[in-house]
């Protein structure tokens, strides 16, 4: 038996911005496995089979991918952005734990950029002092706990990045955390709704807290908020490094 | 004038983590600034000039970068990692803050796989549920504002990312972390040291918090603090999505 798996991060979105590992493991592999869009991203070849699936398939997809490593297939698992930030690494780990037999496997993870590094890059530095990384997504947790995480990093004055800030399913979630941040926050307080960093729907929007609603993010958008400290400069916003 | 600034990261060490975009602005590149071990990953050429510094000087190297750009020059200043997370990318918005006259230059920030993530990646997912991400550097910060993170961090069950967790000129910080830690969670929590990922000198060691000690980590240690739920799948590391 010689099958591989690796979780991969094929990052934002631009092509410049995979990292030369990640397209090796891409280019030895038989079976490249992920979400309909992620797997679109992959080019297709002689020897390779796609298997693009739905978004609510995580943990089928994991099963899978794991079952035909074991196999002897040299399996790719694609993620958006970093696969280990609310993404594939976590699903396929939860399928091992149930199968002593899959955890002797060759399984790897191997980075890529996350949508949270691209936003900020983009804008500048918001991220450039400490910073909460929380998924709005309330299909795993309580939308209290979320809210409970907000205020935290709010109270210590940390920035956060929001991912899957919003979907059809769960349209209220961001509007519950908005108010939140009001409750504590100045109304001038600095946030970025970075939709689609680095492809050609790319669109970046600096609003203040009195002026953000929910209807400005959707399931391709990355919201920052900064912390008491961030602010313009030029075209740009920035987290100073002091405190001061 | 047709000088630029990219502000790149340059990922955790390994040549294949490096993304082609940050690759290309190297290539183009009259000038490369950055603390010395970075600067030496940089590849000489005829034609390149290479400008390292020491690592206290991140203000002084910033202003010389935007100097030289606004002189024509094509300059690139190297962060590992991740520019934007705790690196060089804050401090040029810094030296730009004072000097209008350099926020019409053509200042990008390309992004980079940041420690946390490569980290992270080699041990599983320790990072697949929500997280901090604390610089335990006191330069910047008052040590108590860092206590008050994790103490947030912790009682929300968020994971951590440590960055920059112990130096010869700050030895004790770390130990004064892990006393908010002991007083919170239980002594099974989970902790890994992830020392110079990628590099031949990569050294990861889970441990539990009642054995983590302040010497298992060094200015190239990245250290994370699993949340509640972490646990050992096989070899790896997890934090699964779901909190029950």
């Amino acid at each position: 038996m010689s099958g591989w798996l690796c979780i991969v991060g094929l990052g934002p979105g631009d092509p410049s911005q995979v990292t030369p590992e990640v397209n090796q493991a891409l280019a030895n592999a038989t079976d490249v496995l992920g979400y309909i869009p992620y797997v679109a991203r992959v080019t297709p070849r002689p020897g390779l089979v796609l298997h693009a699936s739905d978004n609510r398939e995580e943990l089928d997809r994991a099963r899978m991918a794991l079952g035909l490593a074991a196999q002897g297939g040299r399996v790719v698992v694609v993620s958006s952005g970093d696969p280990g930030v609310f993404a594939m690494a976590a699903a396929v780990f939860e399928v091992m734990e149930g199968r002593p037999d899959w955890q002797a496997l060759d399984v790897r993870v191997l980075p890529g950029i996350t949508a949270m590094l691209a936003a900020a890059a983009r804008a500048g530095a918001p991220l450039g002092h400490d910073f909460c990384v929380i998924n709005l997504s309330d299909n795993l947790k309580p939308v209290e706990l979320i809210k409970n995480r907000v205020r935290a990093a709010v109270t210590t004055d940390m920035a956060m990045a929001f991912y899957n800030p919003r979907s059809a399913s769960r349209p209220h979630t961001l509007e519950r955390v908005f108010q939140v941040l009001r409750a504590a926050c100045e109304p001038e307080r600095l946030l970025l709704f970075a939709r689609a960093v680095s492809t050609p729907q790319e669109q970046l929007t600096w609003v203040s807290l009195s002026e953000a609603t929910p209807d400005m993010a959707d399931m391709r958008t990355l919201v920052i908020v900064g912390s008491s400290t961030t602010r313009r400069v030029g075209r740009f916003v920035y987290t100073p490094r002091s405190v001061s």
